[in-house]
């Protein structure tokens, strides 16, 4: 049998995708899930999205252009503008998803062999884009104890070598909820033009921010025009996550030129969804302001329910929709899968994703979850009680 | 300013991208331009598809399973069966177009270094794909005189070294329309098995065939259980080129789950458009006899008038919709871009893929081209009779 290749076999599996056949088993069962563990919201895609493809008007389901149409991108642009960071239609590359954004950033800057220094933890996908691109994720710990802020910028200098091309950050995080202050950013700033490297930032939960806290992006004012690239998408702005578009922004002309061969090879995105995520553009503020009512208090009704679990400790997100807690237990991986298989409260039971798979560094993390706050309030509490309840039954076997 | 990496600047434009501004200057000067450049069929996509996506009743457009929906694999898998191609829907994952299905395939069978082996000219992208994926593309020159027939065993032999890990066909071919015989992928079976090779075949026009003979897939009956990945696309069977979704097939299980590691880190293919592209698959056979019945019918006139011209030599296609034609000019380049450029004939011209881009060895094919024949009848004549024309006035400079 022809061999599979070293690339191939290193390729992470979800962190979250060994517990799936034990979700299914539970639901088998009749026990109902709560899934805690992925970020995929409830809240409804914006209608102006969903009526746009309802009232498409395509006879020929044609290729668009490779960087995106004309127009999206435009619109695009309009939307940075109002969002402080300006940027023209020919600065932005449309993509299937973030993802591919930044397998695209990845390519584009990175040989087999070079390394991108990340804080951790963070979001695992990263090192399957790694991986697939040929490069060596080089983590900086961020700690729980701090919320998850930046790192000292001594602990980046000591990892920076010649291979080192570029900083990756999520902003807001996830698994985190971490939102870098201005402060942050431009530490950040300094030392990549100090040793010439990119600033990647996954910006794409810019709207997800509470504590009336400004977000502050790689493009608005840090001088970053030829090293920042920013990794967006419309999958959690409005709730299209199916949608698969994103982007890659950069003022960098190399950058954006050598991205859109990678964008060529793969001719174009998706036309159905760049038809929704033009029209979703038009998505009224008070959809965004009632959204982030919500999330503000689901946040607020999770930390202070995860508070008053004894031994638990949890990380306060600015941020997102995530946020990282840890559990009195032995072993998160062996706890979340226990709560799938053995236990249920009313044939209830929760899902949430171990911390460990968003490390890079092994062994640390192991005793943290990822809670992705995207249901709805009552769901939230009753879900912190199973945990409180199951937490005790777990210690006491 | 920080740098490109290596793999981005080597990164290949489209053979064509060059040529899109002459295009866009003719046509602002007032000239039609034909184009026979692109596989972008002029044929409707089946209205099934198109009136799927206007009932769409989605709320929230969350993300698929990586894999693709559970539903649509059997629907896949059921087609397959149909065309003699006998796989479960687990062994079908469901990709952003044919694209990132090789994308995938490479991931999981090859090392930075590693070589497939693929008969030249072929589908240009290959390029881009094996520099994303760090591959090496060995050549095999397929000859005009032989209609690209496959090239003897005996060269591919010449070829296969340590690093070899497949080859890789297009079946029927883009761009020279050659459809291999049962014979010619009895050979292959027999050499991948020797070799302990994959045999990767871009079956993505299996449905575009013509003159009676039958599509040979390499899932059918070749005992290549083991080493057989098929690629394929709903993009031109459907007309559906801008839905971007195809999958990857393979009975062999290693690379079904290191495929599925790949299409879990870019989380799922697009929604919308697994929707229209399930019910694609119910477009009625009339269809597909329709359409094969007027590209038969295109392809005759594109051939017939292209014979006439002195000094072209054509390759006739028995599947797709492409042909290679080898012209009486010194160099296919200068002349698709003068096409564009210098003449006219009634304020019409013609533009055309040069296909030394589809060839991987330097310097041969340098006086060939690509035609689609994705346009009617009556502007086949017309571009052909431009065609004409312009081969004497260029060797007339």
């Amino acid at each position: 049998m022809p061999s599979i290749s070293i690339k191939g076999k290193n390729m992470p599996e979800s962190p979250i995708r060994k517990l799936v056949p034990y979700a299914e088993n539970a639901k088998k069962r009749g026990i109902e899930v709560f899934h805690l563990n992925i970020g995929q919201p409830d809240i409804k895609t914006p209608d102006c999205a969903l009526q746009a493809i309802k009232n498409n008007t395509v006879e020929v389901l044609a290729y668009s252009r490779s960087e995106g149409s004309e127009v999206y991108r435009s619109k695009i642009a309009d939307y940075y503008s109002k969002n402080n960071i300006n940027v023209t239609a020919n600065e932005i590359i449309v993509t299937t998803g973030g993802s591919e954004a930044l397998l695209f950033a990845m390519g584009s800057i990175t040989d087999p062999g070079d390394e991108i220094i990340i804080p951790e933890p963070f979001y695992a996908n990263y090192n399957g884009f790694s991986i697939a691109s040929g490069v060596n994720i080089v983590p900086v710990i961020s700690k729980i104890e701090d919320n998850f802020a930046l790192p000292a910028i001594s602990e980046f200098e000591k990892l920076i070598t010649p291979k080192t091309k570029a900083i990756l950050i999520c902003n807001p995080g996830n698994p985190t909820g971490y939102l870098y202050s201005k402060e942050e950013i431009e530490k950040l700033a300094e030392i990549v033009k100090k040793h010439d490297l990119y600033l990647i930032a996954d910006e794409v939960y810019r709207e997800f921010v509470y504590d009336n806290v400004q977000h502050q992006s790689v493009l608005s004012g840090f001088g970053l025009e030829n090293h920042a690239i920013i990794i967006d998408s419309v999958s959690k702005r409005y709730s299209m996550c199916g949608a698969r578009i994103g982007c890659l922004v950069s003022k960098n002309k190399d950058v954006i030129n050598t991205a859109l061969k990678f964008a060529q090879a793969r001719l174009s995105p998706p036309t159905f969804a760049q038809i929704a995520s033009e029209a979703a553009l038009e998505t009224p503020q008070s959809y965004f302001d009632e959204v982030t009512v919500e999330y503000k208090q689901r946040r607020d009704i999770l930390v202070n329910e995860l508070q008053k679990i004894d031994g638990v400790k949890v990380a306060n997100p600015k941020g997102a929709f995530y946020c990282v807690a840890e559990l009195p237990v032995d072993n998160a991986d062996k706890f979340a899968q226990w709560l799938l298989e053995d236990f249920n409260i009313d044939n209830k039971t929760v899902m949430v994703a171990p911390a460990a798979g968003f490390y890079s560094t092994k062994g640390i993390g192991t005793n943290q979850v990822r809670i992705a706050y995207v249901l709805k309030k009552e769901d939230l509490i009753t879900s912190v009680a199973i945990l409180k309840a199951a937490i005790k039954k777990y210690n006491a076997n």
